[in-house]
């Protein structure tokens, strides 16, 4: 049996996809309308304070396509309070006029890198990659992913040297990005459908396309990776939640 | 051809997730709201009663993510009892305000390990897995997966002594869990769609996805393990049903 | 090219699945369900009728899980009937408190084991099992499969010689079960998404999951098997559709 | 790179599958549903004076199972043509009290096996293949398909005197059920989701299952057929429309 | 590790299919679909006014079979642009009455052929093609696709070399059909589920079924292509949008 790869966990994760139900919310009295983005940017302030506690942090985009028309990406340092976040916003007024496009459900997840006679999770630079504050980039990118086990191409059956050294080459060419793209993995194994999330985070939208496309000639991609569904955004600040909304 | 493994068949299983319609349950006054909790709680003290006979056993969670609201999983003595509750419960007026969202059909199932001269059936610790009571774990991690018959990496045309020592050293991990992780196997051929139905129980998430990720390195994940979706939940205690569904 | 196995073909058979809209069943009044349920039992006392003349059989099961609840599969000579008796289904006042939930369209199948020299058609055995009355056991399982053409394992590619043997040891498991489980293979290569589908009747529903999982390891199934979703029901007798609908 | 085979192309082909909504259909006035089949009708006698003019042909279908309720293949000069039918159709009062289904885009398509001399679309036997008026034979199979391009078995990448072979003794088995069984080949690579449209015509509706089963041994289908779904219906001749939707 | 092709990149496009619910449509007055009309062309004609300035390019075109009822092809300088006219669309009274059917989200690709001394953005040509104006062609097909990554065929493992031949010769089949269909390649590696769109235009329909025909036999296609759904339109010029939507 191959050994398996040492993991920190992070805070857990929570990519809530929605569509709004224009027709019906168009059907409300523009009192209505403000009541309910009033109610749910009165949920954002709570989310606001709970990042300004470094207790969690998230972020809003609207998504380009038919997939979805906005994401909120939430981070809590318990699957409980994902939970509770979630269920919140159901229950709230807008979410009558939004239908639930897909969701994801995973934990911030490092390899651990550091020398075993250390705690990496008294590590600054550890702690700040495992409970990051998300940033306030123009676009986002989210795709899961799976590492193949497909008769010559079982990652999962691959010597952990070996693994380790597609990672070493698949993370250079992440590096080559630093600066221009964000990426925060988060793991999912017995939490969701594929094993990894990727969200990236940009201010130029083609790095994600170029980030991508460059890893896919990676072995590790190339031989190993599945791919599921790509979502990609550009950022809601609160303050134009409003205009957003506004019919 | 290759000789089937022998299990012990215990309880019989129902998965039920469902989805809440948050918007035509907030519709409803709220005593109607009240009837319909209160005749959903008259259910589950029917079911409690049954535990309590230890003719069966039973748990509530809520879902994390847009795949559920949440979920109800039934243990009874037989198949015919599942579908009476699971009729009772969509007649129930709670069960207007839900949308089926997924369901498993399965019986707790475990590999006879004992020698050929005792009957297992009577053995009291045969008996406390085949008819287990449900822990009351904080959180819950349902999937269901397949043996893979693919090429090469086909597990039914292993020889029974092969399949033997790669279930012992895959066993090993699961060993290595005890009292973090409580894992109940249901076998569902010939019931639904894949052949196995895992369910883990446990007061720290994290463990859900180290015991999968750790077993995934093993070679029967790695080479024959195929995996449907996962789900995870959070433990609803009935006397949380009232505030889960409040609005 | 490979040599075509004979068939010898029977009564054709449709499979159809329905699920309860219990919420706007429950909106009728007592004596429009009424209603429903007589015109309904109607049409069953015409399938009896056909039954009792031997030009035609059917069954009603519920099916445990979300799946469907309740399915009916009835034979018929002609397709055209099949047709019409299920529009005649789509027509009455109870279908329009049922939703589509699966169909399976197929015609009994045998395989032609009889010396060439006798007409199968006019044997009683063979009659009897082209054209059967279905039993009223408690429990029906159902599922559709395919042999698999893929790569080394392409069923369709075999020499006759060597798929003859393959069955014959298969067949043996079947017969092991004799007594315990009735089995009716229908094919619908031409019909519908699979070759074949199998409808096995028990009055102890763990036997279907004996069977099938012992078929699983015998190299037909285990090298060439492709399974869709299987269904297991109880059985509906037309004396309680009454308490079944009740509400 | 392999030769790609040439192709004779007819008339363009739209299989349109509806499910009628029986229970809105139920809840209009006979009037209003006399109304509609009289404009369903009115359609119905355009297209008949455009198959007159040999400008085109069609054929009305009901389907067996719960895929659609029934089928219209619409055969036309143009694509442009075809769009019009269907929008027409789509304007229409039944079409308000009917789902779409299932639809298929293609062109009757024919191998030109003619010498290279002379100009195919000028002989005769061919024009009858190209542009055929559709039988009225009591049953209609329809599926598409797909030439494997899978591993070791890979149509487009065999030269094209092996295809030819291969196809060649393909075609023996259809000839075999000359009279029995007619077929039109429609080409759709470019146009849906598979390469190739299958439609039969047969008064028996087992002679379906026997070709398509015959063929299933036959190494083009064996090893490089791919299908998608089956349908299968029984005609509906047009003075038998107003039985069909009488409720 | 595979060298990774370099990409020119473009105008960000979005297909976005819709069905028009011809139902709900026709229960508004005349006066109020006259206003949806009316409220829809002025987008066009902002769109055109656009284009007019070359700061993007649109089409409309209707869509053949059940897929959707329209596609509207949207190109601008940035993904945020894209983002904010689907939503306008989303708001408009027409989106009321169409339901989304499908959408892909890419960016207009070119290979960088030039001599690297030079800065292929300023040349002519290639903004040209970078940032084309849509032809006005009678018939639009798009689809999909990926380059496999399977066992023995995986496009992304061979060197630059390879690829770059295979490509070549894959290319001259292309240009075969100058004139005759304008090709625009879209990437979307990163953006959507596929890892290119293909949108072809021509004024003869059948073009589209020979030149994607001709090239699934070349190895590119054959060995190393992955397709997804295709779809096939006619042009809907605004002139005639009024007539399309008449009911």
């Amino acid at each position: 049996m191959a050994e398996a790869a040492k993991t920190l966990d992070g805070w857990y994760c929570l990519h809530d996809f929605r569509t709004v139900d224009w027709t019906s919310w168009k059907s409300l009295s523009s009192d209505e309308r403000q009541a309910a983005i009033h109610e749910f940017l009165g949920l954002v302030e709570k989310w606001n304070a709970t990042q300004t506690e470094k207790k969690g942090s998230h972020a809003l985009y609207t998504i380009v396509g038919q997939k979805a028309d906005f994401m909120m990406m939430i981070l809590r340092p318990t699957m409980e309070e994902l939970n509770e976040i979630e269920t919140e916003f159901n229950k709230s007024k807008l979410a009558e006029y939004t239908i639930p496009a897909h969701s994801y459900v995973s934990v911030v997840e490092l390899s651990n890198y550091l020398p075993g006679d250390e705690d990496p999770y008294q590590n600054p630079h550890v702690q700040a990659r495992l409970y990051p504050i998300l940033p306030k980039s123009k676009y986002v990118c989210f795709y899961p992913m799976d590492k193949r086990r497909q008769g010559e191409d079982n990652w999962y059956m691959l010597p952990m040297a070996e693994r380790q050294s597609l990672m070493r080459s698949h993370g250079m060419i992440g590096r080559g990005y630093a600066g221009k793209v964000k990426q925060i993995i988060t793991g999912s194994v017995g939490f969701d459908d594929y094993e990894w999330g990727v969200t990236l985070f940009s201010d130029d939208v083609l790095q994600f396309k170029k980030l991508v496309y460059e890893m896919r000639f990676d072995e590790v991609s190339a031989r190993y990776g599945e791919f599921g569904a790509f979502f990609v955004g550009y950022i809601l600040p609160e303050e134009k939640v409003s205009a957003f909304l506004h019919v």
